[in-house]
């Protein structure tokens, strides 16, 4: 397998890194970064996976997160995929920003034409944690992961399902039961087919009423988020965790809205979190 | 003067505002970012002045420099203008990325066709302070100034300038003396004719050569910076502030390049530097 490096950048003591490479998960070419922090030579660091949203790549994060000032300082390095596969072989949904590339809903597609490259929960869980582990200095024993709206989803539904891989699990703004909301139900009536029973183990409040659990969680939910009533439903998951003895800190910010603006500002916090989790 | 609000995103406790107004100064409509940190009611705060590089508007900072957290920390007001005038009505090089639109090197053109729209002196120096003072809680008492490569130019050149305005000046990978590199001779022969002695008002190192201080200097410069050699050439104002006595901490920060990743890496050491030079 080649890693094709399509920059490197110091910051903050460490490497940023965009990198690409050919998926045998989804058939295409997939773009990732990589934040490596400072570090003594021959160290194994934890990693933070970030999961992102509708619309967005790996650049989004990586731009705007300002993730790496805490990672260089907790020594965490940190994992940013795509949200979908690419290219003009891929089948695309091209006037509906919620469906089809860039909104790929961290599932393996199961129906024509999506499942022959929609395949990114194959993609995150089995191909590109064993490129992170033979080509970054990782300890893939203390992996974390979180992720923003779809992405908060996407690691939601991750965590729950490998626990025993995921020591922390964060989200920002996370879709929590996506079974219940539009994006969710067309994403996944589209991906996976009409019958819901196939749709359990991508919805974090399903998973959880059916006995999946996580060692930790912490979300942060902005009160002026356009997308919490209707899409998000935040209490849903806090309801779940309840009832299920979940340990769960779930925090509403008063006045935040669904941008990056409301992530960089709690970005920090969520890195320092996991470290103390992983460390 | 109406100020029209474009965006407004609650980040690290304040506002970050985008915002647009006709300019007096350039004729036409222009965009500037604000971001105003959490304070006390009736409180002024002190400003600090972010200029940015060669094809950016007031987006690339707002977004990718890290300066929010710094300033909510410290209680510093930020703001970002734009490079040049903008609009179909103002004249342009289309191919070329270092003259023109993103590219006003923050002189006042005296030469046409430039000399109608390319006021970016007066819209920085006279009119946008005036605008900032009206509309947010600024002590106007309190500035300093700050930029990168060609804004690095423009903040230096104001700082020099303006002594009893900016109490500190600091610069990330400044473009040093532009009558000497080729970035400058090209756009100060244009904004401003062949007539070298008219150039020196905009070059940092023949204003201090000519006399001029300011009270406080911080340089950060990456060594693996593309442009240093050429273009930047840093030991230009190293040599100049050793000769005139000015204290300048001027930094070569190894293995850092010209983008955001390195800018983003110090800014919070720069906001703190000028929080401490102003509070």
């Amino acid at each position: 397998m080649t890693l094709d490096h399509l920059s490197q950048n110091k910051a903050f003591g460490g490497d940023q890194f965009v990198l690409s490479h050919q998926s045998e998960a989804t058939g295409t070419e997939m773009t990732f970064s990589v934040y490596v922090p400072p570090h003594a030579d021959g160290a194994k660091l934890p990693v933070l996976w970030y999961l992102s949203g509708l619309t967005c790549t790996h650049a989004n994060v990586t731009e705007k997160g300002e993730y790496r000032q805490a990672c260089a300082e907790h020594g965490v390095i940190f994992v940013a995929p795509d949200t979908s596969p690419r290219g003009d072989d891929v089948p695309d949904a091209s006037d509906e920003y919620d469906f089809g590339k860039g909104a790929g809903f961290y599932v393996d597609a199961t129906r024509e034409p999506w499942s022959k490259h929609y395949r990114m929960r194959s993609y995150i869980e089995d191909e590109l944690p064993a490129i992170i582990e033979a080509n970054f200095p990782a300890d893939m024993a203390l992996q974390g992961i979180t992720g923003h709206s779809m992405g908060g989803h996407g690691a939601l539904t991750m965590g729950l399902r490998n626990p025993g891989r995921f020591r922390s699990v964060s989200a920002f703004a996370p879709i929590v039961g996506p079974s219940k909301v539009p994006w969710g139900e067309k994403a996944l009536s589209r991906y996976l087919g009409e019958d819901r029973e196939a749709w359990a183990e991508y919805d974090a409040v399903a998973l959880i009423e059916n006995g999946a659990r996580v060692n930790h969680l912490l979300v942060d939910q902005g009160t002026a988020d356009n997308f919490l009533e209707e899409q998000l439903k935040t209490g849903l998951l806090s309801m779940a965790c309840a009832k299920a003895g979940i340990p769960a800190e779930i925090r509403m910010q008063e006045g935040y809205d669904h941008s990056y603006y409301f992530i960089s500002t709690f970005m920090a916090e969520h890195v320092a979190w996991h470290a103390a989790r992983l460390g």
